[in-house]
């Protein structure tokens, strides 16, 4: 969902070793497969989810897709009408906005606070089709959305009858922390779609992402997939579903989350010892990113301050573009945020580029 | 579009030596890519067209999509209003018509002939928004679109400023004739897309195609595709780009083109040894399928060879499903029509295959 990753943290080797493999296993047949996926990464997948996410779910209900944007698409396409009510979060993911407009939804923003999406505001909401949500890691601001706010949200979707969809898209980057329920195995009444991606493990190049679905919907999307492009890409899915079953997907989400803690926890010194006075830090218990709310520069100039930032050559980002359009009225009130990504960077290249930052920050006073 | 290939007909070796070297150019930020596709790839592909379809276009009319699935999804989505008229050739390639429906198209079928679509009765066709057409080899019944009916069909177009899109699904496939011009290359008005994919002469397992789209509509279908999955699988548009690049890709269907020739050539024999008074083929001077009226089967009684021939081992498709529903009172006065794919199989299989299928329309008699 945000900044790139490393190639040299891709694991290349085994990658390799397992595309081989499929190459050599290539089957007499080539032709359009299961729409569902490849039934074998499909199974690895199943166990994977259980172990990693306590995500008990039939294989039926996972549908490989190309990518969590496509997840976000097809959820669309199947579930919403031209004027169909949809709550997203505010700020929150633009590429998830522009799908849903794009399929006619009326967007109904609701605020999120340090325990994410604020369900009081949620409350007054009386219809919806659905509610887009990111609960492990609140895009951007990285909220983990609380276990009553949780409760909350399923007892709205119940009420109105609105599906959730629970976009987990950084998930296996939970650091020094158990990973907490999901939405998906919290639901009694079926009505949460999850959503995961390799997009943030292993790279967004390869366009995978899967989808636990309510069993009464499956056929629905299932159909819809297949009408969409088929299936997605039978090779990657193959050499994919080999990683996860002789483990070696489990040994690299290991190892590049101790990388990235190691990054993290690089960006957490340096801005402390840099910025401490400046800068308000959140969203860092998980994720590839923070966002840095600059206590000294109000949003007005928000603007500004990135470029100055970019100048220095610290390409950071601003928040204000992820709110929607009719929620300004607050930015007002708002100090400068920055989305700060460390996936692609070493530890001394995080040092340099916030005491680049801080210049750029005393630069505007 | 129909029939799967042989596994051992994919250019193994050529694209492991491909992929690998892809795989060790890894480049150092791993992120979304252009969603029009990988720039090595659209450039070695636009030299291709021009060489191996006389199609001249430049680099920002190519779009990489996951299959001509996707390419037709594409276009009904951008294109097709709910209540829209569509022109489909009738018969048709079903998938193109679920997707259109799904729409919320009106489908208008345009029955076809030896030279290809009516276009005497498209003429009568005063709107709509878009015709989808396989000139080069009609799906199912493998026409190859005269001269005169393609200036009708684009003068048809230019008046009633419909769109038509040219899906060229096999057009590797032209059998002892030179390739002919495409529509795309007749089009002086911008009204053409053309659908190419790579299902037929590498694997639909790839999900890779093409379009090529005139200039004004680009940005559009670029901003759409981009929504529904942020752009294609990067590792295999990559590996691709390669075997294009270094010529790898022409000779490998250069000689997939002589594999396919044997194959046609040893069913055609077949069909003339052991059923020349019972069967009429069309559609055999391109593609990868032909179809065989059973001349003493009349249509009602298709079903039913068509499980005769299944019982033989012999796996023929039937040609009914393939009409529109509202044509089906034209069915009484067809025979029974059968679809025979021979891309998987050995001369040897062919003729055992041809002999069990004169057993299975013998016994029905």
């Amino acid at each position: 969902m945000y900044g790139p990753l490393a190639g040299a943290d891709f694991p290349t080797l085994a990658w390799m070793r397992a595309s081989r493999k499929v190459e050599r296993e290539r089957p007499p047949r080539l032709e359009y497969a299961d729409p569902r996926g490849d039934l074998a990464l499909r199974r690895a997948l199943q166990s994977y989810l259980a172990r990693a996410r306590g995500i008990s779910c039939d294989l039926d209900q996972l549908l490989i897709v190309s990518g969590s944007q496509q997840a976000l698409d097809l959820c669309a396409r199947v579930l919403v009408d031209p004027g169909d009510r949809v709550v997203v979060e505010d700020p929150g993911y633009r590429m998830a906005h522009h799908v849903f407009r794009a399929y006619g939804a009326r967007l109904h923003g609701i605020a999120v606070d340090s325990q994410g999406l604020r369900t009081d505001d949620l409350a007054r909401v009386r219809t919806a089709v659905m509610a887009c949500v990111t609960p492990t890691h609140q895009f951007p601001l990285g909220a983990f959305l609380s276990m009553p706010r949780r409760r909350s949200l399923l007892q709205w979707a119940a009420q109105t009858g609105a599906w959730i969809l629970e976009d987990d898209y950084d998930s296996e980057y939970r650091y020094a922390v158990q990973p907490e329920a999901t939405l998906q195995s919290m639901d009694e009444t079926g009505c949460v779609i999850y959503i995961g991606t390799f997009s943030k493990t292993l790279s967004p190049e390869l366009r995978l992402g899967y989808m636990v679905i309510p069993s009464p919907a499956i056929e629905l999307f299932t159909a819809t997939k297949r009408l969409t492009d088929r299936h997605s890409s039978t090779h990657a899915q193959r050499t994919l579903a080999l990683l996860l079953h002789e483990g070696t997907y489990d040994w690299h989400v290991r190892r590049i989350r101790r990388l990235q803690d190691a990054r993290r926890t690089a960006l957490l010194r340096a801005l402390h010892l840099h910025l401490s006075d400046q800068v308000t830090v959140v969203g860092a218990s998980s994720g590839l990113h923070l966002v840095a709310w600059a206590k000294t520069v109000p949003a007005s100039r928000e603007e500004e301050l990135v470029a100055a930032a970019w100048r220095e050559g610290v390409h950071v980002y601003p928040v204000s573009p992820l709110y929607l359009p009719q929620r300004d009225g607050t930015a007002a009130s708002r100090p400068a945020g920055l989305i700060l990504g460390y996936a692609l960077l070493s530890p001394e290249q995080i040092d340099r580029g916030v005491k680049r930052l801080a210049a750029a920050i005393l630069g505007l006073r």
